[in-house]
């Protein structure tokens, strides 16, 4: 009796004849089967076109997609946390050269790959990041260990690395990171950007091209900022969590960091409201405080989550003239994955195992 | 009658009689002088005692911030934008060896100076930040100019240095930032730590003394984690601008990076809502995203800038157990402060010159 009562103590009364139903079943596990548990999942948004995909590519992002999910899904399933849900589906995501996270990260205008991540627990506001790290296969893990074993939440480069290897993290060579594709796109983005210099007359190099001020000039090859990965979910104990991993923008010079560790705006849990990952264009999501405002907008003005997340990446973003999407969950389950861009990859999985992907508007 | 009209639009109808009285004086800069300007400064947040401060210490952080808000002031009284007074306001405290920004810097536990800043402009949203530069004189300005001269927002370490270099800043000696007092800090921080370590048993060299995860655990020796700059403007254009700038704190490690160039938690502004400039145990307000949730407040539950600053300084942080201080002005040209800690150093300066400068809780 001891265990019913504490499971119906944080749920309506509508769902208490649910409960008993469960309960009349043998074993705990059988009562926590009447609390949403859910996990959604993305794995970056941008110029996505269904023309410039193959059937092979398609199903190869699908299945990838479907086993990150199902991981998750696993670990809530068997009353895992949301936590341990979200770093292991993002780990699959890292391991995987289709995206740009870990393996298969794009590569800077050095030729490196810098990688940044965050994790945060709606129960606790705990988080934990890394930015420009080069010699962390899972950032994401690096994050998490940054939010459980110090007293930061924030560390940068070779301090973050110093960090990994004193708490057992292997450091490993970055040429684990190296993958074709990547490297071909950073030799099309500087030729790119050689043809553009030659056109306006003797070449910077490596001078910011355009004095733009964050403004939306910058837009000429938009598939250079995207692909970050990110996990939200809701476990059988009611918590919210979030994570993200990047690779960055092709191309990228100055230690430029996007929204990805940045707490706020590429990654947001509280347990009050929602939980979010962001990809896009990361200096918009920056300057718009994204997932926190999805946040703010639910608890401070009363809006559902869908109609929180559709005013930040549908109005407020496309107004500023910030691409990109969100991922996000709030406390009953619901979830909400809106996108300005022409596509996203995006996925959830619900109690039942059932595993949802989409790629394009539809 | 142009520049009549042009300034009437923006004001309230109860306002026009002034307006009238002052255009009927001669000049442009008569019809300006009904438009609010406002600068707002602090030096910091912590455990600030009257009895641990001299006569001529109290006289010196004075005389240095009245120095600095003079210097902004002027820039607003002549027509000048927010954006110059903030960052001329915070240039002289980042010269001064008094503050934890800029010369005076506190030592990073491999004795070094890691300085963080950043500013935004809530006339655009635009805004610009670095983290983690140790040759850079004035970070405040560098954040300006990542702001203005590049499509990003955060630039980190040695690349947000090779910005500078290439858009003419010069690196200078790290030799700049030294001061006695902040080495002695640092000589302390090292000896308590290793009194610690003997007391707890065999020492761990640089490993984290507490898995905290960001608990409030770490409180012992909050001076160590204060002392950062920053300000915030109403300029007589209507636009709200804010910027910060800190050396982090004492015995840092891991490449650790707090609040201050994080947009949303230790800077914000925005014409809509109010400027925000932070200071405080960085990692609480990263997770709080102090400086938006001022903002959000104020835009979504229809607060007053200084209920607004008083729920995030005096209540959200305090229970999450996140010391130190804001400082805040609205697009009206209200003014708050609040601190939760023993003192922040503070003040601003009116349309008539006159400076107020607070030290304590009074």
């Amino acid at each position: 009796m001891k265990i019913r009562s504490r499971t119906i103590g944080g749920v309506l009364p509508s769902t208490i004849i649910t409960l008993f139903m469960a309960v009349s079943l043998p074993g705990f596990s059988q009562a926590q089967e009447a609390r949403p548990f859910r996990l959604v999942v993305h794995g970056g948004a941008g110029t996505i076109l269904k023309e410039s995909m193959t059937p092979e590519l398609e199903k190869a992002y699908k299945d990838k997609l479907s086993e990150a999910l199902l991981a998750g899904h696993n670990i809530l399933k068997s009353g895992g946390s949301g936590l341990d849900a979200v770093e292991a589906t993002i780990r699959i995501l890292e391991d995987s050269p289709l995206f740009n996270a870990g393996k298969g990260a794009v590569f800077t205008n050095e030729g490196m790959n810098e990688l940044d991540s965050s994790i945060m627990d709606g129960a606790t506001l705990k988080a934990g990041a890394v930015a420009g790290v080069k010699h962390v296969k899972n950032p994401i893990s690096l994050a998490r260990l940054v939010m459980e074993k110090s007293p930061h939440v924030l560390m940068v480069r070779e301090g973050a690395e110093a960090f990994a290897r004193q708490n057992g993290i292997e450091l490993i060579d970055p040429k684990y990171f190296y993958t074709e594709r990547r490297w071909k796109e950073l030799e099309q983005a500087k030729e790119k950007e050689k043809a553009e210099g030659m056109k306006k007359g003797p070449a910077r190099e490596a001078t910011p091209a355009k004095p733009s001020g964050n403004s939306t000039a910058d837009r000429a090859g938009d598939d250079h900022k995207f692909g970050t990965v990110g996990a939200v979910a809701l476990d059988r104990a009611g918590n919210l969590s979030a994570g993200t991993s990047t690779g960055g923008m092709t191309n990228k010079r100055f230690g430029r960091v996007g929204d990805s560790p940045i707490i706020g705006a590429g990654t947001y849990a509280n347990n009050r409201t929602c939980a979010v990952s962001a990809t896009g264009h990361g200096e918009y999501f920056i300057r718009s405080v994204v997932a926190y405002d999805i946040s703010a907008l639910m608890e401070y003005k009363g809006l559902s989550l869908k109609e929180a997340a559709d005013t930040v990446v549908m109005d407020k973003l496309v107004k500023l003239g910030g691409e990109g999407g969100v991922i996000a969950i709030d406390k009953a389950g619901n979830i909400a994955m809106p996108f300005n861009s022409a596509g996203m990859y995006r996925g959830y999985v619900l109690e039942d195992g059932k595993v949802v992907i989409r790629i394009y508007k539809d």
